[in-house]
């Protein structure tokens, strides 16, 4: 099993999760199941909040007995102590976007959710060893529960997408919330360029690494 | 269809490519077939051969009708025309083996075959904008067709990823050739970290990136 | 009043940093208060540790009603929660005296705990942007409560410096615990380098930005 | 005694730098001293006029036995000089207070007096291996001598200090040249975010290591 | 002698470099020949341009025997290939360019055809490991063989050169494109900045290592 | 005229400097003068010798009317201040070496005086925003003056190379003194691969920007 946690108590984002994973589960002999966290923060939207999240994650992986996880949250809480913790791969939806964007396009671009969760976006690719002069943010301004409003959130995403791709070039696109998976598509093709959500990328390198 | 084309002419590292992809193959739906290209080099070794191997390529490549293609060479020929002509996913398995890498550790190695080759890994790297003092590189001094016979080259390969696991305190390990494919899980429980083959994990991102 | 908290609950180490900070007590009116912190891990060694320490470390921050707080431990846990949920200065150790070491010299050298510690270290400096290729770690193989004992650990700590001295070219020497606070006039006069005590380090820091 | 050179002949500066480091003169038992430099240019707004400073810069110091210098013009004329000559410690306050503006934020603005002189900046940022993507300059259009005229000078201050704030996202502001250290607390109250005076950083850096 | 090859079929474009190089002819006993490449693109503007020429450029160089060779096409198609397979030296003008105009200032302003050349050119920077926050590109949306018509083509590149300049602080901009090389000197006595010529600066490059 | 200036007063270092530049005499219409200067080090092996040389320097370049100068010693003394206030072009030897041997090779090694001098020149690449993490450099333990000796300092040379080139897998290497200008053919001979000498590669560049 895989297992993809969503470190908020927002059911809906944990939805639009599930349903962006659904062309995953075509990989047999391999459950991909995704929870919410009770007693977590409605949404990541601080350091805190994600401070809040990590002891009721790790102990839910410890518990868990999954052969991989994925902590689906742009900001990666906890994957540090997930990945010194448990003995299975553990990999963070931010991480795995923004890697997986490489693969695509030199350029990246990443839709934040706001300007202050640009400046933790750019501390997580400093981590990763990634020259952030080659990563761009346009923030939309929104709370994480809006961005499952696809009717509230869509033009402002298209919008950001369009700064992305034209003033700074980025050819690969990453959401940069976990709730805004279920616009994925059609942002790709409005767009015109791969756009990328974390967690399935996370779930398909988690699915790279299962041994025969 | 995901057609994963080995660009060399050497048939055991195109078997060697096929026997590793099998546990992807449980993904329902989508054919991943592995080919060679005729007319190739043996191994690709030099700038020289990677130049050779690319007009075959793209030729292939643009008749084939895929939903994506995998370059499996760790030098990745030809990617970025291929990705320019293209209207589809291409993936290098050097670039895909690189980021994976990246999501398991901060500190990658890669095991290579020659020195020579090390100088052309680092290039990629840094067209990638990744931090190259992060990066730690071994050489084995093997030829491309040596790394399929596993009785000649385990014991070098091990002796590489020790010296990169404990001197340089890599957390993941690349397998910088596409023919050492078959002694990923041998080596990963000898060395007790994450070992990625890039063409698995290239072909792990193809699959994350196809629509339901 | 400027707090430094040690958050690990042992007590030497708290002693050690109190009597490091001795020479900044000249400063008059304002009053540098150490202590420890209840219920924390005996030694901040890993992910797990630095994680645990950071809800009580925060309850006690938003209790003290300080000027400024210095977080005393070189891993700098709940830096950034500190930083966005206080209204005044937060400084960490770690940041403080890898910032004030450059204030010395180009190359710096940092004597850590242990190899695990050093990829702990170099995340912290990519965080803040630091050039890694200018950066020197060598390991002293000790715990934490072995630090405050001088006699079994100076002399690893004299080789560590060396090392980073004559090998690397380190101009500046960091200790890499604050339990190390103790030995660094000893070891600045046996090296003729200039050694940093990331926490004295951090309080003059806070006192430099105190209001006349 | 920690010597404060000011190394131009504008007495207005010398004389606004030391009422900026008042505070720090709380410190019992080190005397904290300024000066100017006779034979100097009014201002330091070149290349030519940093050179002409390092002679007159380095006999003072040889002549002064001070326990510790600080340079204090923010383009840090003589520095590594100084250094070298000198076998006590030197700070200069460009290297201090852009290296204290990073121990409160990940990104900093420098506030500059000039387009010409944000050249000179960046060219000090990189030799202490500072990732200058994270570095955002502002220029006031202002020379040296207006800066310590408060009715001149402060409303193009606080329009710098907006950009660098709004804009680029910097969590702390540099004043980008010693004259300006009078409206560090008043520019600090009106953008919300810690203003950092260059030479008070460097003396309390240097507090930070007088030996108890 | 020097055989500088331009890798696309446009005469005119062969022929501006020629005139380019005039100056270079002074010097005594060294042939500077250019050529152009018959059958190959009529300007490369894409990767599969690039790519286009690689093969016929390597044959003309093994058949050639001169003493050094240039690739006269911004995007240095082959380079990496023909140094290994020729044993003598080969200057890229993208490199040799960028190279020249850092000796020159340290920021270097770029006048790009198009946005895509752009993403080009850094990739040919981040291999050299330049730090791309020094680079500044903008496009004048021309194709290669309107470069040459000075009418057509001045206009725009003094708007590009101006935006480099005073936005960005340029202190010295190269030519991106070989067939611009007629037009650097009225350019740099318009901007009164150095402007490079690529092809000039990797022929100089060329004579200064030819053995006395 | 091209005025190449060694900044210090030995001669024998000055007379090296002329021999190395005789090819490039073949260059018609321009001189090519080679003169050391009075009252300056016996050889530049500090901060403060760099310092000494930088105001006669200036002078000398003031009054003599060149077209372009070049300043002939690895630590390019009063580069910045030359630049700045004269109205031709000014190379640095360090600055153009470095530069040049990026145009031959990825990985660039120099051959340093001392270890002193290595801190040095990093300082240098890094203004230039090269990516130190491939720069090697290796000392010899030499003084300026018998770096002119050939006998004596041949071997000690010949070594130091051999691991830049065989450790570090450097592709290209700079000699990083002036009065190593004899050498450079011997040495590129027994090491078989490009060494550089910073002072040709100025005058080279120099030369590659006369106007016609």
């Amino acid at each position: 099993m895989i297992l993809v946690i969503n470190p908020n108590s927002n059911e809906a984002v944990t939805a639009a999760i599930d349903r962006g994973l659904a062309p995953l589960r075509r990989y047999a002999g391999v459950e991909i199941a995704v929870c919410g966290l009770d007693g977590t923060p409605f949404g990541i939207e601080s350091e805190a909040d994600g401070q809040a999240a990590v002891a009721p994650l790790i102990a839910m992986m410890q518990a868990a007995q999954a052969h991989a996880y994925v902590i689906a949250c742009y900001s990666d809480p906890g994957l540090a102590v997930a990945r010194e913790q448990l003995g299975v791969p553990v990999f963070g939806m931010g991480q795995a976007g923004l890697l997986t964007a490489k693969a695509r396009a030199d350029r990246v671009g990443v839709i934040a959710l706001s300007r202050g969760a640009i400046v933790r976006h750019y501390r997580m690719a400093r981590v990763l060893g990634l020259d952030t002069s080659l990563l761009y943010e346009e923030p939309v301004d929104l709370r994480v529960h809006e961005t499952v409003d696809r009717d509230a959130s869509m033009a402002a995403m298209l919008a950001a997408g369009r700064v992305l791709r034209d003033r700074d070039g980025a050819g690969a696109i990453v959401l940069g919330c976990a709730g805004m998976a279920d616009m994925r598509q059609e942002l790709a093709a409005a767009l015109a360029v791969p756009v990328i959500d974390g967690c399935q990328a996370a779930v398909a390198m988690a699915l790279g690494q299962i041994d025969g």
